[in-house]
């Protein structure tokens, strides 16, 4: 018997991964239902991934990118896993616009938590990049009239507060949270910190070089000038000298199984599932005749 | 017209101050009551300072060191600033026992925090040495049942925990406190700080300071040896070059008055109030026939 055994955290994030299989889904419903008759158009409110090949797939399947509410006049809109604001949310209710909503349920927490602390009487601290479209998300859950700090130096002459309270953008770094920790209770009698950050990359890291350890060789997938795929190539060969490091299946030697029963496979962050799969098809050829077990390591 | 400015935060610390004051003013009452009858005896538990002159000064009053409320069996007992726990005071209640409670303000608060967290469903952490009576204090304010860590070492395997509170001993630094509370940031997916540190000694220099800056002259009370006096002796010398850094009022040069019409005072965080103004009475002296206004800087 051969094994194949899949890193679970290997490419996109859990929350982008989430949402493409929204955004097909609905595609092909709405591909079934629109054979009879005129078809509603769906929308992605911004584009899904920043994977031109993955926004192009789905542009075929009929979702297309717009930018703004502004160019939406019905059908559906998805909503992508950084989310939308309370007033984008409320203006596409009002043109009654069926929402399919993909927000990465980690970033939904941190909605819920700032709005939780904005009603409970905190100051809302949020750690992020302040253009970002999830920040922006995020702040719009906090009630009319609470005050918002989002850099470090609103933290001095905070006058009157008495309590703040912090989440994070997702994929803020803890060194960076721990920053506005410190200034925070500099300024502040009680903080109340939610970690919203999201560890993916950590997370992925983790489980590769797990796999690595538990496979004869192992295949990681990602872009050449992808930083976060070659550091995971690094230390998957640091565990197993047999790592090959390509951007797709068919760059692998086709000695690459010789005497293997077990395959580990991980990808970056920037890495499709069709790449993932492609590589498992391509193995399952190699390995044709043979009974194959494929497992996620998580 | 001849001022003397004195730093409001010189010497004791609010809550030891305050703690002597009600010691005083205790054992003055009992005197007085005592003249006519049997008098009732009045102990403090444990040392109210760890000044032997100051105990002393106490014992003389009729408030005598008891070590454990064992020795207690009547009369009154004084409740020192570091506050006691919840089982002694039940303790006293039962032996009839009148409490003269000169807790800490500060103190009380990190009590009730860490009763408040701990009813509301978070794991108490206490940032302190957990020998120290004020962390025992503290500690006995945690509802039964409730999780209590009191090592970094603490917070790891501390599975099913979501949520936990921290609080500190008053005289923690805040360098300390942090590190707990990014230790606990890895662990749990909320954390809430209740920042009990008091910045006695923070707030001294800097009020010192702004002392040294307004006043012709500047002395520094306190005990050559003590570190702390040192340091507050040096730091308002690079702000004042005419800063006087003393034990007693008495070893000042004869002249250190001379073209003065601003006098600054400040002092070590063990120098006891008398020390402070015995150097008044001397500057008054030395003052004589002069109107002097004094006052305390904020």
């Amino acid at each position: 018997m051969k094994q194949i055994l899949i890193a679970r955290s290997a490419g996109f994030c859990f929350g982008v991964k989430r949402a493409i299989a929204i955004a097909n889904e609905t595609a092909t419903r709405g591909a079934a239902e629109g054979a009879g008759g005129a078809g509603e158009p769906i929308r992605s409110l911004g584009p899904l991934i920043h994977n031109p090949q993955a926004v192009e797939e789905l542009e075929k399947k009929g979702v297309r990118v717009v930018e703004s509410v502004g160019e939406v006049d019905g059908g559906k809109v998805i909503v992508r896993s950084h989310g939308i604001t309370r007033s984008d949310r409320a203006a596409l209710d009002e043109k009654k616009v069926g929402i399919i909503d993909a927000t990465c349920p980690f970033v939904n927490k941190a909605q819920e938590h700032a709005r939780q602390l904005s009603t409970e009487g905190y100051a809302v601290i949020v750690v992020g990049d302040a253009n970002h479209p999830e920040v922006k998300s995020i702040i719009s859950y906090i009630e009319p009239g609470v005050p918002i700090l989002t850099a470090i130096s609103d933290l001095r002459d905070v006058g009157g507060i008495r309590k703040a309270g912090i989440v994070a953008q997702t994929t803020q770094s803890f060194e960076n949270l721990m920053q506005f920790v410190s200034a925070a209770l500099k300024a502040f009698p009680e903080v109340r910190v939610f970690n919203t950050i999201c560890n993916a990359t950590v997370l992925r890291q983790k489980e590769s070089t797990a796999v690595a350890g538990k496979t004869d060789v192992m295949v990681v997938l990602g872009g050449y000038n992808s930083a976060n795929t070659r550091r995971l190539a690094e230390i998957c060969r640091e565990i197993n000298p047999r790592t090959h490091h390509v951007e797709t299946a068919g760059e692998l030697p086709s000695d690459f199984l010789e005497g293997v029963s077990t395959v580990g496979v991980t990808a970056g962050a920037s890495t499709p599932q069709w790449i993932i799969e492609a590589l498992v098809a391509r193995i399952r050829e190699l390995w044709s005749g043979e009974t194959i077990r494929v497992e996620h390591y998580q």
